[in-house]
């Protein structure tokens, strides 16, 4: 029996039949939403944290790799065994363990749906605010493991302010909780911050504490057009600076503003320029103070300024907003939009300076960009589009993905606002950070002394 | 010439006359506000971070341990060099670097102290929110590592959530950031919130990015008694699940309310019980409308509520408040406040069975405490005074504190909410965390492999 064969039944005595390698089975988890490629030795479908330690212990025996995946919508190969070795299909930890609303919090395993944790709140008046843009099929554990965040993060904050307890299995199966029910504390390192984000690299998650939030009373949409979307840029530090904390702040340009039209000439939407859709939510009478404050501030940068808070036209506008992501395929269908240099961050002040060299960087390939996504909290994603078919188109793209994270970097900026760094963006991270990549790579050793806990990913080998 | 002169004369090469080691100035920095003693053998003033990186440098050729230290306002020991070796008094570096409101953010050195960081950003109308006790003389570098927080934390959070990057000088000299001037970020490990609450074992802060926020429009307080302290911290979680999120939350129990009474008759408290003061802020309106929902939520529970936005009635209120700190020795001139056991942090729901659990340790040893605190986060501060000159009364005090820490842990919650685990608190974190407490020694030996860094904190040797 070959070595494989005897690992195999090993992991089939702890999770029976829910281990998985033939080709088929294994082509399926080679994947996520990017461009990166990996193909696994086994896929397995743990049901419970005792078979994730057990499992964890055969891979350190044996030194396998091992990756956690949750629904795989990540879009820098996270979820990808870029290395080999075993996938962890975290799915079926499906529970919702407890609602405990006087304690503000929930208790849940990875394998929850963003969307169904908030149905399973919303009766109580409350909600866990993190909001990407795959709330509907992500998981939460997906969500930690790279500190997913969206559109209502600018005035809610990402997942990092709102996990309180991460129950993990280490490299070598030791079960550890990071935190508590407690909503402070000052005791010693944040080991569960240090979680968020860490993309897998440092233990699985197998159960997650999670503070929760009421769910405000109304909301209001002050939606602005701009004759260009440098001054729409501009325009958000003035916003902050006047002291009004939108809970969303999301531009669509004028490129990703006229493909939304093409697609449904009916959409909601200013024809005149580059739009930013701000959103206020409170009581009544907060929305409203603040949305006048709103319209006052922007009368001097906008073309155009509409304010609703009919519940049916404000849904009719982010269902457009939402649209951008898919809609770019519409424009020319012979193109498919790809998820490279999509998530720059930069400090809120620079992002007119972004903006521009987006439009420099893809002029020079001649690429048609759109750019959209949370300008409030300085997150720009930009949309490209390209014929797969064609050598020319992807040397055009990837070349703009390069110049576009080296200018985020040059001017201050982040390679990854939220979509996490994964195998895509692994050598910018490292030019990033400078010194802290070196710390960042000192931890990693100390907790996954063998490195198989997802290796490939944040930059580690 | 004796080694430590030597080492005398390599400091005095590096910050001039800035370097001390006579007794004098020695014993000056052998204590903080906490009963935690150490002699060190050097106290340095530093004026740059090139001084503490050549500084660390020494200190790593020739093995000497490091503890920074602030205002020296600590309750548990943090700045307090158990282990000898050089004191690197912070406190000259004390520059506010840049106030950048369209960024919302300020970058500081860390010897600013808290209350002149928020005078100087007063005239913009923006906040830096953490806001212990000490606000009035502690260093915002002592607040960072210490994660210290205060009473408007239950609604803003800790420094925890405003720490956008750090500059920091690591065991061995280098210099590195932990992050970037972005508001959001997915890009590897969260090495600044990882430094948040170090207390110093992970390496200098010569530098810090601060996120701010606007000062909110208005402010009103809603003072209400209860019959007992068990059914005011239950009318915490009530107010949660209604829906209010107050900006502070604090508890005077009975005993409190009679000492401050004691203090000065004319101050404004309600004497007919325990007494919560909820703080809600934000527009008018929001105030108006969340001040109506707390009373109604809370007229149940109560035995009187107050309603006020006077400002001098707010001011006269919050003034009696802050002084339940030191208002204690005037209960009885004898008795002298001593700071163990006072930092307790729980779950929400917890609040009862904790408070309880004050009273039946308190009373099995003969001690009366006053229970205060920031009880809308589960923060409990718990005053206790004894007769100093009296070893019976210390015995009894310490296995108190002894007792009540282990409460604490045994009901899920913390034995520091806010003021940090030093030297004081070393061996109930090791039982707090489990296993936990492995992986943060391993993050310690990996990014400070000598040891060198404030040793005798956080329960590492």
């Amino acid at each position: 029996m070959g070595k494989m064969d005897k690992i195999f039944n090993e992991l089939e005595q702890i999770v029976g039949n829910r281990v998985r390698m033939n080709a088929s089975d294994l082509c399926c988890y080679s994947a996520d939403a990017s461009q990166i490629r990996g193909m696994p030795d086994f896929v397995l479908f743990p049901i419970s944290v005792e078979e994730v330690s057990e499992i964890m212990k055969i891979a350190n025996k044996y030194n396998i790799n091992v990756t956690a995946r949750g629904a795989g919508t990540g879009l820098a190969g996270g979820a990808v065994p870029v290395k080999g070795g075993i996938v962890l299909d975290m799915t079926k930890m499906d529970k919702i363990l407890k609602i405990d609303i006087e304690n503000l919090l929930v208790v849940v395993e990875p394998g929850v749906v963003q969307v169904d944790l908030n149905e399973a709140l919303k009766p109580y008046g409350f909600f866990f605010p993190p909001d990407p843009g795959s709330f509907a099929t992500c998981t939460v554990g997906g969500q930690i493991a790279n500190n997913a965040s969206g559109m209502r993060c600018v005035k809610y904050g990402t997942v990092k302010n709102y996990v309180l307890n991460l129950e993990v299995i280490m490299a070598d199966g030791t079960l550890m909780n990071t935190g508590s029910e407690c909503q402070k504390t000052s005791s010693g390192y944040d080991l569960s911050r240090l979680f968020v984000g860490s993309e897998g690299t440092l233990g699985i998650i197998t159960k997650a504490t999670l503070k929760i939030m009421p769910i405000p009373e109304c909301r209001k949409l002050v939606m602005v057009s701009f004759p260009s979307s440098e001054i729409a840029g501009k325009s958000v530090s003035t916003v902050f600076s006047a002291g009004v904390m939108p809970s969303a702040c999301e531009i669509l340009d004028k490129t990703s503003v006229d493909v939304l039209l093409k697609l449904d000439p009916n959409v909601i939407l200013p024809k005149d320029g580059d739009v930013i859709i701000f959103e206020v939510d409170g009581s009544k009478e907060a929305v409203d103070s603040a949305a006048d404050k709103l319209k006052e501030t922007l009368t001097p940068f906008a073309s155009s300024i509409l304010v609703t808070d009919d519940p049916d036209e404000m849904k009719k506008i982010w269902a457009a907003r939402s649209l951008v992501g898919a809609a770019v395929s519409k424009l020319d269908p012979t193109k498919t939009r790809i998820y490279v240099g999509e998530d720059l961050g930069v400090p809120i002040k620079k992002l007119p300076e972004m903006i521009k060299k987006v439009y420099e960087v893809t002029d020079k390939e001649g690429l048609l960009p759109m750019i959209y996504g949370h300008i409030g909290d300085g997150t720009i994603h930009v949309g490209q589009f390209i014929d797969v078919l064609d050598q020319n188109d992807w040397d055009k793209l990837n070349r703009a993905a390069d110049a576009l994270h080296l200018a985020a970097i040059e001017i201050g900026g982040t390679v990854s606002s939220e979509h996490g760094i994964g195998a895509a963006r692994g050598k910018y991270l490292k030019t990033q950070c400078g010194n802290s990549f070196n710390a960042m790579k000192s931890i990693k050793n100390a907790l996954d002394p063998k490195g198989i806990l997802n290796p490939g990913k944040l930059g580690f080998d």
